[in-house]
């Protein structure tokens, strides 16, 4: 395994993260005498053998991430004896992620934590910074806490198998951090290895990941708890994103609806001003390269007003009022409150 | 409002403890815009009139303190449109305020709380410090995180129509406080006033939770997580009479558990000569005193097996090994192993 980074989160807590291949991985799960392994179906078939803990496997999908699955993993816990310093370690993509480290904080008020993405979008989403949690009520992510993991653990082993929608849902968080980058270091990166990006070059899948991660990592690390408007930036094309997600019963994947809410960001941008153009043109061209269509998503008219009202769900709410992560240049997004008008222009426009 | 206390907690959280009347109380939840009140049907009987906040009220009774209490407060506050700047108030006993902040921490990964004990216990045992959870598996408070409440707001109010045995519990809790001081202010009160406290005289209501708050806040604000050992120590009586509660199915009350339970650590500490023999009889004394005898919980020779089973569920275990409190002096306690047959032998002593 190699370390690299080391984010230090709040309360001088730290996440380290390393890369790894598949036998280390082993290795590290047999070195925690006292542990809990949570799989989902997929990810249990790419580990290949075994595991040498106890371990349970949850079936995948986003339907799945509720309490039901939650309880199951902690009455496992329970039924292993599992104390606060045993092992909670998360094998999988983001849903069985975020809900091993919700299990593990909430298990005996807080355990142990280490997770280990399969997929893209969770290597690059769902590992770093601390959020955990279940879907709840029909709004996503509702119901969870902050709790960093100890160790993420990625391995490219696992993405060389990942079905091409699940790789093009990671790309999708990818380009949105190209845009956050107040360095255009991911950017240029993107334009100039899509080939060997689409095509999962080991390498580049290696570089593009370190490069993503660093942008997420310069965010969290300046608001761990998202209470100061910085790390929501965060959310560049979620609140758009999620609502479609909602609106289509995320039939559509998460990075698709990030790839499409990004895009509506910088057109509602463009449109009020706030956004210059040239940055608008770019980043639509950039989601264009990578095969993503604004115009393959549309909100049908007579469904415009469950739309907003799941715009209205939105957590990252203040005094009532939905904020919208909007790009005033490059790396330097803002949090502004959109009217339905606002909203209705971008998502109805055509390209 | 007074306040009495402010409490440093992890990572700059405060908690601001306050004495208050009934209708400050009242004023201080219409000034919430968005919150949600929870009681249980006690305190909302004892609140009077009816609360200018949406509320809940929940069944009391530990056997409420599961994930489907909290899921009903979770839903009111999804149906309210509650948001992550909004206010959950607790407003009963233990059971009602570890689940409100247990909801609190967890919506949209951690909203506002405020706590407002009705109960004795609750007042001197459930708000301060931030411990949420509810019971899982057959063990007390296994699920749950840490949370601190903003503000703390007590009112003796409440206390003047509490039933016999919740006063009772409550000074179960009290009494090992007073064991657990390093001075012996609690100590000498409780010995000095024991008629007044016992017909609960406001002010020395009053004096006595200050004072009993006063020994938790040194305890806690050196060790916030209870990851140090320190904190741990307010479990004084809690392994032992957590598994006596666990055993009479939770019809005896938690303070009563405690009370048996601290007796008990007493015990098997002087066996271990641990414990002086003069502080040992002094604290028994005082447990007396309060009409907390020993022998009135004793555990049947056939029960002793289930009874050592659920003290391995404790929570507190580090490496499969449960550490008891145990009291070096009077303010000094000390984490300490016990095999099966120092723990029988402490059980099963008669005074």
């Amino acid at each position: 395994m190699e370390k690299i980074f080391s984010v230090p989160l709040k309360g001088g807590a730290m996440t380290d993260v390393y890369t790894s291949s598949l036998s280390e991985i082993a290795k590290e799960l047999s070195s925690y005498p006292s542990a809990l392994a949570v799989f989902d179906d997929n990810s249990l078939s790419s580990y290949g053998e075994r595991p040498s803990v106890p371990f349970i496997s949850i079936a995948p999908g986003e339907e799945r991430k509720n309490w039901e699955s939650v309880d199951q993993i902690l009455s496992r816990a329970m039924g292993e004896g599992l104390a606060r310093d045993s092992m909670f370690i998360g094998i999988g993509g983001g849903v069985v992620l975020d809900m091993t480290a919700f299990a593990a904080s909430v298990y005996m008020r807080g355990a142990r934590c280490i997770l280990i993405p399969t997929t893209l979008l969770s290597a690059v989403d769902a590992t770093l910074g601390g959020k955990t949690g279940i879907d709840y009520g029909g709004a996503k992510n509702a119901v969870g806490t902050f709790f960093p993991a100890e160790k993420v653990i990625i391995s490219t082993a696992f993405l060389r198998t990942l079905p091409e929608c699940e790789y093009r849902s990671g790309l999708g968080e990818v380009l949105k951090h190209a845009l956050l980058s107040p360095d255009n270091d991911l950017m240029k990166f993107l334009l100039a290895k899509r080939d060997k990006v689409l095509s999962r070059d080991p390498e580049a899948v290696s570089e593009m990941i370190r490069l993503s991660l660093a942008v997420k990592i310069s965010y969290i690390t300046r608001d761990p708890e998202e209470r100061k408007g910085i790390r929501s930036s965060l959310n560049l094309g979620h609140t758009f994103g999620h609502a479609l997600e909602s609106l289509y019963d995320y039939s559509i994947s998460h990075g698709e609806g990030v790839a499409w809410g990004t895009v509506k960001a910088l057109r509602a941008g463009e449109e009020l001003g706030v956004t210059p153009s040239g940055l608008a043109a770019d980043g639509i061209a950039l989601f264009r390269e990578y095969g993503f269509d604004e115009d393959r998503f549309s909100i049908p008219e007579d469904l415009l007003p469950e739309y907003l009202k799941a715009i209205g769900k939105d957590k990252k709410k203040k005094g009532g009022i939905v904020r919208f992560v909007l790009m005033e240049d490059l790396g330097k997004p803002v949090l502004t409150p959109l009217s339905d008008s606002d909203i209705e222009k971008a998502v109805m426009r055509k390209a």
